[in-house]
């Protein structure tokens, strides 16, 4: 029976591992495994990829299932949870409310209308009053954190170094706002600002102008710039990075990518740098400014 | 023949008003006229509207006829020069250049990279150079700039203001980066930030991401708040609305939208407001932060 507070588990018990989409789960799985750890997953229907999830222990929860989470959790003597992937805000036919969560729906609503940040560390302090221990990915794999230095052949210029250090100060001025983790810069001037769009979208919008003329700067100028959030809860909410993220800097013409070392995941280091090899881009983890 | 110095002109000089798009010249240009003096138009090929400005006397330029419009407006006897109307960033073939423009080119060039405010500023001292007086289209027609209060006959709630207070707070953060001037707050949430895709591509996001179910509040909540960039020279450019920019915020679910009054240009108040109170949001003018 599980203790209504939480206590340091022993490392031999196994991980859960809830599962959004993409890779990242997967790739956190495996590095839990090369250390010796079991990890039992939990992916979310409509997010997880059921071929992936085969291969590993796993139940599947709807989003909303949070008492179902928390039993099956308990019968496979799971203390330590992580949460990692995708989850593009669900539409309500995605959601199934099993008691448990419906006795604390009001007060999800109140953290779901505060912000991210509020959000996620509310969902974190649920799950410890519930007898778990809610872990960033990157405590039970830190090599799925980005390092410092480039990653594949390729390393930013002058100007594109100036351009990383307006990207953060950018991020750094936004931070008090909750607002998105990315910005992207040209030769000093930014031309879009992550909010609520996502990443993705934000490098779609950078492609479509330029594709309508109005970029002033040729191909291979500027960077898309990401960093954790000024004061953001770091066992959540990291930015994260990809293969498709290299795919949407390349359309969007710019010279690379910049991340902060240390505060960034990745799920496919090889797959990233050979894309941006391939691309002609680069992709580098910066020292932290929030750390210096 | 002009001066090679700037000198105050008498007012019975006529105004030339070099224009882009949008209904803001005519505008204008009818203010000025009521005020007792002549305007000659200088519409832009591919954004002034033909038929509006045959009411008027003119002259067609192309983006890069410095020279010609200096011709033109000398002839004309015109001393003070206004810029005003749309001029969604050109594509190369709507550009002649003349002479005139060629010397000025590698100048122009710098300036271009340099962000919006540079451009602009650099330009006014170009015109300055060339005999001319560069003035902000409000200080010949200051009936064009927004006032404190509604403008049609919804007001903004309480939590519109706290949002209207946190969109104000969000855009004076951005000021050191030359970036756009507007953003859009729900509940004290950051939707999105305008950078170079300008305010109406701004509204279509928020209005995608209501319709594919990522924006956390119902219709009716959030507002798109507009204010001038911090430090900007305000003879250029002003933030304008117009009815394109009601609709837009009708169309992305927002409560109204709130502008810094004294610090925003509007073409067409009586039509605003009627949109305003058709679609059932809220048109506002704030006091300026900057001058509080």
């Amino acid at each position: 029976m599980p203790d209504s507070h939480p206590q340091p588990s022993a490392t031999d018990d196994p991980l859960a591992i809830i599962c959004g989409g993409g890779s990242l789960p997967f790739a956190v799985a495996d590095a839990v495994l090369r250390h010796g750890r079991r990890a039992v997953l939990f992916p979310l229907r409509g997010f997880g990829d059921p071929a992936a999830v085969e291969r590993y222990p796993h139940h599947w929860i709807a989003l909303g299932q949070f008492g179902r989470m928390c039993r099956l959790a308990s019968a496979e003597r799971c203390r330590d949870v992580v949460f990692i992937g995708n989850l593009t805000r669900p539409s309500l036919h995605e959601i199934r409310l099993d008691w448990q969560t419906l006795r604390l729906l009001p007060r999800i609503v109140r953290l779901y209308r505060g912000g991210d940040d509020r959000l996620l560390s509310g969902i974190g302090r649920i799950f410890e009053e519930h007898g778990f221990r809610l872990l960033g990915a990157h405590e039970v794999a830190p090599e799925i954190l980005v390092r410092e230095g480039a990653m594949g052949k390729r390393a930013p210029s002058e100007r594109d170094q100036a351009d990383i250090a307006t990207g953060l100060a950018v991020l750094a001025a936004m931070g008090p706002f909750d607002i998105g983790q990315a910005a992207v810069v040209a030769a000093g001037h930014v031309l879009a600002v992550e909010a609520a769009e996502g990443t993705d979208a934000m490098l779609s919008r950078v492609a479509d102008l330029r594709r309508l003329g109005r970029i002033r700067y040729p191909v291979g100028v500027g960077v898309l710039v990401k960093a954790p959030k000024v004061g953001q809860d770091r066992r959540f909410d990291l930015p994260s990075i990809g293969p498709q993220t290299v795919a949407g800097v390349i359309r969007a013409g710019l010279a690379g990518l910049a991340v902060v070392a240390g505060g960034t995941i990745m799920a496919e280091p090889e797959v990233v740098a050979t894309a941006a090899d391939r691309g002609k881009i680069f992709v580098v983890g910066v020292p932290d400014p929030q750390r210096q």
